[in-house]
């Protein structure tokens, strides 16, 4: 029986997580006898989820891991974090949440490791913000980490312990850094990526998009559903074939600003694409050219983590897992 | 008028840049008006620096860096560190020194940066710990960093806040990557590298030293007195001209263990080596076998910092810095 426990699990992706636990009802090989979902405000709980309970508290809290701890979860996910944004904006709050709260969680582990063995696998998103300029066109996974934001410093050291943390054996850790989310379900939000899934989320919904940046722009996108996925790969790959390098840069795919209008326009036609307004931004521009385009992910496709296949099937996993049902009935196939 | 703070200015490395900046008088471009050694024990002070205090206190107190920045030093050598092994074998003293102190250091120069736009010149002293395996025979300035020990990712983790406390306009940093430094003063230590430097140091005053490790072991070099060169750049150099990337990696000299004992020959003859007893110990060579063996340090040597020329020279440059009286006079030609 395995006993999970997701940190941040009323996040975007916790609660994608949850969902896909519920679907799947075993982890690692037996059955999930119980998940926690931890946050800030109360997670809700998706229906089949086994032995769910939803606790609220705040990871930068020097106690709160403990009280996680105690229960001895077998797989941790430890999604909680602030945002790029944020962390810039409030530098003392992006340490203390980022750095201080994943250091509480993994010297709570360590604390139970010492008195009982305990010896739980770690699941820790990091982010494609540990890179930083110059960058080639495509990266390799021996790419030097230089980040260019707080936000990327602190998922820069969470790295940095989550290894050191699992070397001296005190936890099994595995660091994924996820690629940009698109589409990210909700209400378009002011984080510097957030076009890249307003330009299609809106105007499939028949709403007006802005385009802030040019159309030869190039990211690095996973869906929602491929993401939850190498969460859940994450806590079932076996460790023992990473090596020392327990931080992997996820696969995804490679696409531009056209290359997402054109899927838009396959899916939704030109009227759809009437709605994106190019309103050039030189600041936002000049934040997205210096994130990354394309990695060569070799080593998490060779330990079998899955990424989309292409950018139709991103705007298709919208449609199908998150969009509210007037919109999908409109353009599902 | 430049005042300087030495953290760590009872050590090895912190009584070598006393005392140059004792014969140079001046640092950053005006005279030295003061000068503090910060260590746990008192410092001592080199004669002839100018307006010099010793100060005692533990960096990993956090209020021990607000009272050294009430002072307003220009420059700030950050030295203090425990070393590898005590670093693997007490976790928690590890984390607090170098990276706990390291942190509570940085705060504080932010505190006062954002009272009165304070905003020093802050040199870090990393490590080569920071390179993990595998790694290329020569290793280039874009090299990940995946640290083995605990001690190297403490160094990782500290460069990560330099640059970004750097990045925020906090203070002005710049980190850099000693190599390993031969010929260590002094008695023989327990660290795995002691051997390096004993090999040499021991037969110069005619006694016996262990060689543990097979002869064609190649490792990477500077003498104290390069490497005091190096903090007295980095506290001159324009960072202006580095970027973001503000830690580098630190010119040196690629030796082989036999080019060690080909240099103490030229200098000390056939008896001297006839000192080294081999005496093969399979953890140290395993150790060693992870170590980085040479550099090209691009960066460094384009920034101006002067690396060693020779390994003969690492040995004169004992012999007349640090060698007791009688060895120097037996050898020196
Ligand atoms: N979405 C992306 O594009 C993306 C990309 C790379 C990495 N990531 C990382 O993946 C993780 C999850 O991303 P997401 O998109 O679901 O983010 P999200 O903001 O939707 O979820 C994060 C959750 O963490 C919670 N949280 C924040 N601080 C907390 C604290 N102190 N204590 C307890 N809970 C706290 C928040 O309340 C939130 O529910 C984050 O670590 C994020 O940095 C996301
Ligand atoms: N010597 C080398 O080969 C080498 C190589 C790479 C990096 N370094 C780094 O260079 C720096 C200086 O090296 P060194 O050889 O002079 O070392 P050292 O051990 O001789 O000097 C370090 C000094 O820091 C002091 N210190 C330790 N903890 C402290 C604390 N909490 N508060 C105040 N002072 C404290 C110690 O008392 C000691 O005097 C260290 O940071 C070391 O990690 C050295």
């Amino acid at each position: 029986m395995t006993k999970a426990l997701i940190i941040g699990g009323g996040g975007m992706l916790g609660q994608g997580l949850a969902k896909a636990l519920a679907a799947k009802g075993a982890l690692a090989g037996s059955a999930l006898s119980g998940v926690t979902l931890f946050d800030i405000a109360e997670s809700a709980i998706p229906s089949g989820l086994p032995g769910a309970s939803a606790l609220t508290g705040d990871l930068s809290r020097p106690d709160a891991a403990c009280r996680l701890i105690a229960d001895r979860p077998d797989v941790i996910f430890h999604l909680a974090a602030i945002v790029s944004g944020e962390a810039e904006r409030d530098f003392d709050k992006g340490y203390r949440i980022n750095l201080d709260g994943t250091r509480y969680l993994f010297d709570a582990i360590r604390e139970e490791n010492a008195r009982s063995g305990y010896c739980p696998r770690v699941v820790f998103t990091s982010s494609l913000a540990v890179f930083g300029t110059p960058l080639p066109d495509v990266i390799g996974d021996d790419q030097v980490l230089t980040p260019m934001s707080s936000y990327g410093a602190q998922k820069a050291m969470g790295e940095l312990l989550l290894a050191d943390y699992s070397r001296r054996g005190f936890m099994d850790g595995i660091g994924i850094r996820l690629p940009t989310i698109c589409i990210r379900p909700g209400k378009p939000n002011a984080a510097a990526s957030g076009f890249f899934s307003n330009i299609l989320r809106e105007p499939l919904a028949g709403e007006p998009a802005v385009l802030p940046v040019s159309r030869d722009v190039r990211h690095w996108f996973a869906s929602p559903r491929a993401a939850v996925g190498f969460l859940a790969h994450a806590a079932e790959v076996d460790t023992g074939a990473i090596g020392g390098r327990r931080n992997i840069t996820m696969p995804g795919i490679s696409v531009t600003v056209a290359e997402q209008i054109d899927a838009l326009r396959e899916i939704a036609g030109e009227d759809a694409v009437a709605l994106i307004k190019e309103k050039p931004d030189a600041a936002i521009e000049a934040i997205i050219s210096t994130w990354p385009k394309a990695f060569d992910a070799q080593r998490a496709l060779a330990l079998g983590f899955v990424p989309d296949r292409s950018m139709q099937d991103l705007i298709s996993v919208y449609l199908e897992d998150h969009a509210p049902e007037a919109v999908r009935a409109r353009w599902q196939r």
